[in-house]
């Protein structure tokens, strides 16, 4: 079942994730074959083969089928019928019911709540009636979210008095839509997890993520929280994923309450919240992807160190003189042109010795 | 004086040193550009810049060195004649007298001798009387080499007694060659450092290297010889580099004779016996090359595991999948499409926590 070395993988999206899953598949000697629209696609750089073609070009994905192995993504937003178009031509890991859940935050809130964990309190919202109806029941303080193709907080508004209920619903634009309570939350953790074709599962340490203006700042390892809610993480992970059949790796983030675990968001890809594993564990999530979706066998996800990763975001990126000659630091750059505000240029991982105090 | 984040390193060469560099320089965000004559070339898997084309073809070379912003080559067997042409086009790190000095084993003898530190007693030998004459004066056992151009044990005939001597001159086919005696060595081990464009260096561990057949079989970190022999032998190195006023990463070789340490060979690149640092320091030898030709501060050496290398040749390829299953184990594959005996197709590294007893 296994692709052996020499085989393709087919990669949607070219962005740093594709290009950091290009790299780890060519380690273990396996091709990649990158599909994005972007001529200036980062990953482009480092693989031989690509498509430049949109993801409704039936002609163009076609053809990368009949080229690749094995279809995956690195991003939850790749158009359920650019994979419902491959499926029956290659196959696609994760599948494409993994992929329509994760898309959308109410099917996302209603798989965890099936499997007995909290998430916070939410409900569908298609009109500004159905928005007023939803903030009576649900109460204040909310947040309003699209209930698909949102990230790093785009498409969100905040409720927190009723004279923001009309602004919030026009910042949707009539989209299908979620309102979901706060929760007031300790700390957020993440599990990056792998589950193989043959179903084993394998799940990195848990991250403790830090924030800024909704982008991830920082992860830390080990997360600052008590052991039972870290076992309790990794087993909600896990059970998500053999819900959904679930091949490649996974990210899963949770907020800490103080009643404890709320499933916040599963992404259906490598996460930034695992990125610190590049250079704290033999197998990086990037690998631990390649080899789930090659059918090979997961990697072995202990550490050898305790982490601190940070994004370098826009003029961030400036520091990578400084931040290449500090001891213990890997340095990672994603090799985009321009430092936009808040696009994601890089991340460094700090390595210390693992403190078993 | 450093290469900025998508500044682009031109690598002569195109085997799996190349391609490992060529993966090191993505992680920090620079391009690479391979040159190399063999379409099925495994850099180019990795590379979305590319040359096929011999290394005397100069309208292809001046194309080259146009679109790169600094020129490193992966082997030490690059002719002198194509890096002399380069030189006054691109910057050319190392340069061209290191390669010329490594290229040369009579050169080579003769630096580390002129520094204070021993090898075999050697000679020049250009015919057979020389030889004869050579042996008489050096005495057996002793190896005859051709002076440039060897590598793995090839072009290398073993002189035990005297009917051997006709023999192995007809193995030399009249090239200038050298005879160098026996060393009675304990163990062979070998520095991997590296010198920055501006003078720094930094050595990663001494390893103890095992070969099979005159190739390396495993590189064992830390090496089991004494503290102040390990010391010595980066301060020869150091000494080596300052001398060539190198830039990049070296491989230096040892013989750990009974009465201290013998300079057996010297690499002007990234050395096999250096992959160990790819899993168990936070830069690997492969960056630290692609730092100190990019003129970037060097990384940290540190290592954060123990580590055992193990070359996998010809047919060990096949254990793949039961590498790839296994514990704290680093795999590399290539990316070639023939496991021909002999050659080198991957390797893996096996990290243990360090052992401070």
């Amino acid at each position: 079942v296994a692709l052996a070395p020499g085989s393709t993988i087919g990669i949607l999206g070219g962005g740093q994730l594709a290009r950091m899953l290009a790299l780890a598949a060519a380690r273990i000697g396996l091709k990649c074959h990158i599909f994005a629209p972007e001529l200036d696609s980062p990953a482009f750089q480092v693989s031989a083969e690509r498509t430049v073609a949109g993801y409704a070009d039936e002609v163009a994905l076609k053809t990368f089928a009949a080229t690749v192995d094995v279809v995956t993504y690195e991003f939850e937003n790749v158009p359920g019928a650019c994979v419902s178009f491959l499926e029956p031509l290659v196959p696609v890991r994760p599948n494409s019911r993994a992929l329509a859940t994760t898309q959308n935050r109410i099917h996302e809130k209603t798989l965890a709540n099936s499997l007995g964990v909290r998430t916070a309190a939410f409900a569908p919202v298609n009109s500004l009636t159905e928005l007023r109806s939803a903030v009576t029941k649900i109460g204040m303080p909310a947040v309003l979210k699209t209930n698909s193709m949102g990230y790093d907080g785009k498409g969100q508004a905040k409720l927190l008095t009723v004279d923001q209920i009309e602004p919030a619903w026009l910042v949707m634009r009539d989209a299908p839509s979620i309102i979901e309570k706060f929760v007031d939350f300790a700390c957020e953790v993440s599990v990056v997890a792998a589950r193989g074709l043959n179903g084993t599962f394998a799940a990195y340490d848990v991250a403790e993520n830090i924030h800024r203006d909704h982008i991830l700042h920082q992860s830390i390892v080990p997360a600052r929280i008590a052991e039972d809610l870290k076992i309790k993480a990794v087993d909600v992970s896990r059970r998500i994923m053999e819900e959904l059949d679930y091949v490649g790796v996974m990210g899963v983030e949770f907020f800490v309450g103080h009643d404890g675990l709320y499933v916040n968001e599963m992404a259906p890809r490598v996460h930034n919240s695992g990125h610190w594993t590049q250079d704290a564990c033999v197998v990086s999530q990037f690998e631990q992807h390649v080899r789930a979706v090659a059918g090979w066998p997961l990697g072995d996800p202990a550490r050898h160190s305790d982490v601190v990763m940070t994004n370098l975001l826009g003029d961030d990126i400036r520091q990578w003189c400084e931040l290449a000659g500090q001891s213990r630091v890997g340095l990672h750059i994603y090799g985009k042109a321009e430092a936009r505000n808040g696009r994601k240029m890089g991340h460094f991982n700090s390595i210390t010795p693992i403190n078993k105090g």
